[in-house]
């Protein structure tokens, strides 16, 4: 399917990206780049890339898909390095999980030739970040979000829907703004209060001895709050105006609950949590099948 | 070890407990009641009680353990039910997410009679509630708090540790008013928090869309609002003063999350993050050995 699929960036999301695309048989030759020198090396040494660039221009050099999968406000200055090598043959992708400055970004740099561009977003990921956590697995059973622009060629959204459904996944296209504002609510929040709380409940004066009681509940819970801070540093900055919108959606229901607490009020509480408890005991993971692996996001 | 064990309420909680003895070989005859006849009879169909009693106090006839499964709410009734059946030779224990309010009805129901009553939370469960959920492991590699008071018994006191502790759970002891603040802060305020959270994002007008493109990380984050409503009424209810008060820290973490967010503070946001996700990386659940199990609370 592709010849030669540059990857700009070693880590998990980067990483998986190539091993599903040698493991499918769709890509001949995978040439990486990361600007940590220990990492590439490591991502070479692996297996996950065949040839370590010096540089992320280098790693498009040649390429007929390139994998942007870096943190989504690094996006920008690695457009600018790669802009020159930036044609309409070759397929290029990102996996931020905000859209809008993406989008945004692509269109200042890269003016008229953002025509081969496909913002990309698959929902997939774990709390573990790097190379190391790297599998070829990690984005199969998994939907992905296309967010093309006007600007994008309908040859290169095929393409691109091509080929993450040949690595198993559901694809869906969206316009940046409503990826923005659902990813706010069903992801970028979640991450925000599980921070915070896991920040709350551990940093009281007893938080340590709190800590030894806490069940599976809590486990499950805080999960994403072991998220890496380098991607989530810039996903709640880029889309903060929809992540501090749903969180205002957010307290004032929780405010509610509280009215209804201090109130003593059993029955809107039972009826409130009833009504949530069977919304969530009918709601399933969607994607083209069901796995059981435990990813992020 | 025990003849006969009394169980009141055939649920998740006091069935599992009497799958646990059964299997263990710690009882000989479990005698269940249930206000529901229909749980009642399915409990006894399902072989977790061999006799189906007629109100509680005819559970508790000839019983030398006694367990009150019952959301906490109703446990103060429940000991007025029983109170004349409450000797010193039978162990009598609860399984209540709130341990205050629990002592505090005890001593006001049995008075001097609260010698024998130990109470006791089990931390497990799991979101499914009701006598089909019901399993002979639920307890096993889990720890289970007991708060005796100044009245109870240390023979009783012992007697409970070794039931708990045969059935494969870690025991500890806590005072009541430190239960509560503990569990307010790993467990009450992260359902209240995954009950509100979910309900904001379901009940706005782009909700239902929004859910079909949760992922692995919503999944686990919302587990816990899946669970059931006449449980989590009476513990947001019989804990509310420190479960506000947990509400309040965790309130004003999320403030300078957001402040920092407002302010593109990337700096501050990534060092937070990166404190939370190592503590959180190095957070492992207790108990008595390591399970893959997935229970609640």
């Amino acid at each position: 399917m592709f010849n030669q699929l540059g990857v700009i960036g070693c880590g998990l999301m980067g990483g998986s990206f190539a091993l599903a695309l040698k493991q499918a048989g769709l890509v001949d030759r995978v040439v990486g780049y990361s600007k940590s020198p220990s990492t590439l090396e490591k991502a070479r040494r692996m297996g996950v890339i065949d040839v370590a660039a010096e540089s992320a221009l280098l790693a498009v050099s040649g390429a007929d898909i390139v994998l942007i999968a870096v943190p989504v406000a690094a996006t920008e200055r690695t457009l600018l390095a790669i802009r020159h090598m930036v044609t309409p043959a070759t397929l290029f992708m990102d996996v931020g999980s905000t859209k809008l400055d993406v989008v945004n970004a692509a269109k200042r740099v890269l003016k008229d030739r953002a025509q081969s561009f496909v913002p990309a977003h698959p929902i997939a990921g774990k709390e573990q970040a790097g190379i190391d956590h790297a599998e070829a697995k990690l984005y199969a059973g998994r939907q992905v979000i296309l967010t093309p622009t006007s600007q994008t060629d309908p040859v290169m959204l095929q393409k691109a829907t091509d080929v993450w459904a040949a690595i198993g996944c559901q694809v869906l296209k969206m316009r940046p703004e409503n990826h923005d504002a659902a990813f706010a609510a069903v992801s970028h929040l979640p991450h925000l209060l599980a921070f915070a709380y896991f920040s709350a409940v551990a940093n009281q004066p007893a938080g340590k001895d709190f800590l030894q009681l806490a069940g599976p509940g809590f486990r499950d819970f805080t999960r994403i709050a072991a998220s890496a801070p380098h991607v989530w540093r810039d996903v709640l900055i880029a889309n903060r105006d929809e992540v501090i919108r749903q969180s205002a959606l957010f307290r004032s229901v929780l405010d509610e609950f509280e009215t209804a607490m201090r109130d003593g009020n059993a029955e809107a509480l039972e009826e409130r949590i009833r009504q949530i408890s069977q919304a969530r005991g009918r709601w399933h993971l969607s994607g083209p099948k069901t796995t059981g692996s435990s990813g992020s996001r």
